[in-house]
């Protein structure tokens, strides 16, 4: 097995392009991507997205995505786990590359929501859950996550203020990210007074719609110094599942797809909690970002609320976790935002976070999280010296 | 990278499953696949769907379906590339197990169709080709597929009688096949007198809609004798897109995205069309199933309407073609069709073809296609002796 490298990335803007199809943000974020890295051609493409079919009237992304990339001939591919697709497609991807089947690679994820009416969009992601047992009872992910977050509080004695930093971390980070959809900071009070979605989930405290498109390109390790100084290492990728049905599960408080996701990567890439310097979590709303930090050994089970209220996950503090704006500030266009999460990473291992740089940082993880944790998708990246 | 091999293989019969859903269809090929390898888990799920957001409201099909089977927690994804779903699923495994990543992994594709409306079949499979510029037409793949079958017998002199002898070659095979959705006969004279749909194919020349699920279990060539006495070696595994909007490409009747695959997998198999004892090829009418013979280098282009006229397609011919029935009488569950072409294959070189079999067959060549060809995934197999 090949060592696998990140040799450039891009991404958008989250937001509302109207003006630009679906196949306009995808290529544009590849094409940024494949000029960072400095390369006019890649043999593969692999294209991570929830939705198109539903949101869109398009399926066939692979295709679709090398055609309008200008290169109709590569192999092509698109990969699907709900809001983990982006991550799943840098997980094949780095596999592809790893084989030695291909050499250049390129993963992206796409998502076009602000073209469709909002049931549309809730329906779609709805469809991450089991269509029998959970979509058709008409809750929604919001809602799921309510009732996580109602009884996080209850057996841990958290308050929802204590939460909602969380969301308000995600704000800061993204006020010098030029590519968040809402660069703007915010306050616990002005989460507690936004409207109440799903008890006790407020407005300000779940990510919004949006549109978006993120890539990297990825080589063997042992080529990756034709193209950049500063090749970013893929130290592990790793998937793993869990029951679908939420109620199902042993625990409703721990995503055993993420612990199950995170022992592999860390023996894989052979760190430890403890060596991580800079953190990305599929944060669909606090309470979920705070379990994930549990979940991924940061911190004990429990106690995750009270890291995050002490500010360990700003930056400067033990462990800045998503320091460009996570979900809920940088934005969620599903298929995109795992893809979006190792993008980040890899400005941070470069040095090239500008104002929101985490000083020193060797080690990043991404989680990336499907419907309400059926899926999980670690990646760990590492600076390449 | 490591040598891969198939250990075991399932399949449902296609046709009209309206007591099951979409995950029994997947977990009762899959499991039959799991107990004909003889091994009760696998490390990696790879499922191949088209349609299930349009036509079952579901999503997330990799950890639905890791969960349907009873192994939660592992690997598992969902690949999409229109109704090249099923073979690149199985591309994708053979790469995940390549890599040293996965040891075991079980590859399958599922399509359930006849739950939906005809319209909304219709509208799912037209999602493959482009939006903007042929869907919104209106028209049908099997419209796109009549201007191709005009232009060939104008440009080669073929008459249609010809060409629907590669349909009725389908229907003669399908009878032995105990999967099959259509095992009957049909004569040059039944699809002349079956309904036009778009001039000149006819009803007979046309795949039905039906539901269905394959999978074949796989793991590294070095481990395939702990598992069975007759492993079978994927001795290629490629994919090649092409424009996805017809009018745009070069030839209409050449499909470049077949020709791409189909160079690679030959290099990296180390054959040539001449080393290939039996094929499957995606025949969503006739005469896609006769230029795909031309493509794929068995006879030159033009001439591959003689060559099944001439009966060399059959069982005992030079190159006995679509040995279970192909999509037209097998069946052509989008998103499965490309994993019963390799499971198929299968039984062909462990000479477990019975009435059907190949005498001494050992290369064998599946090609399955995504829309009218902006994506091929070729693999050949051979008797691992």
């Amino acid at each position: 097995m090949r060592e696998v490298a990140i040799i450039g990335v891009g991404c958008i803007k989250v937001g509302e392009h109207w003006d630009k199809s679906l196949r306009q943000l995808f290529a544009e974020a590849a094409l940024t991507a494949l000029e960072d890295a400095g390369v006019d051609r890649v043999d593969g493409v692999y294209v991570g997205n929830l939705a198109s079919a539903t949101l869109n009237s398009q399926q066939h992304l692979g295709a679709l995505m090398a055609d309008a990339m200008g290169m109709p001939g590569v192999e092509a591919v698109r990969v699907e786990a709900a809001d983990a697709s982006g991550g799943v497609a840098v997980h094949e991807a780095v596999r592809a590359v790893a084989s030695g089947m291909l050499d250049l690679a390129v993963a992206g994820g796409v998502e076009k929501m602000t073209d469709a009416k909002l049931p549309d969009v809730e329906y779609a992601i709805m469809m991450s859950e089991r269509r029998e047992y959970v979509t058709h009872t008409g809750v929604t992910i919001t809602g799921l996550n309510a009732i996580t977050a109602q009884l996080y509080m209850s057996r841990f004695g958290a308050k929802y203020e204590d939460l909602v930093l969380f969301s308000v971390n995600d704000h800061k980070n993204a006020v010098n990210n030029p590519y968040a959809q809402y660069p703007f900071p915010i306050t616990v009070e002005r989460v507690l007074e936004s409207p109440m979605v799903a008890d006790p989930i407020r407005l300000l405290d779940t990510p919004g719609v949006g549109d978006g498109a993120a890539a990297v390109v990825l080589c063997p390790m042992e080529r990756a110094g034709e193209f950049t100084d500063t090749p970013i290492r893929v130290g592990a990728s790793t998937v793993a599942t869990d029951v679908v049905n939420p109620y199902e599960r042993e625990e409703l408080l721990t995503l055993s797809s993420t612990r199950t996701a995170a022992e592999r990567a860390y023996e894989m890439a052979g760190v430890t909690p403890g060596d991580v310097d800079v953190v990305e979590v599929h944060d669909n709303s606090s309470v979920m970002g705070v379990i994930a930090l549990e979940d991924l050994g940061f911190v004990e089970k429990g106690c995750g609320h009270k890291f995050v209220a002490e500010g360990e996950i700003e930056i400067g503090g033990k462990l800045p976790t998503n320091t460009f704006g996570g979900l809920k500030a940088r934005g969620h266009p599903w298929g995109a935002t795992g893809v979006y999460q190792v993008v980040e990473l890899v400005w941070q291992l470069r040095g090239e976070a500008g104002k929101n740089q985490v000083d020193g940082a060797e080690v990043g993880l991404a989680q990336n999280v499907g419907g309400t944790g059926a899926t999980s998708c670690i990646h760990i990246l590492r600076r390449a010296d």
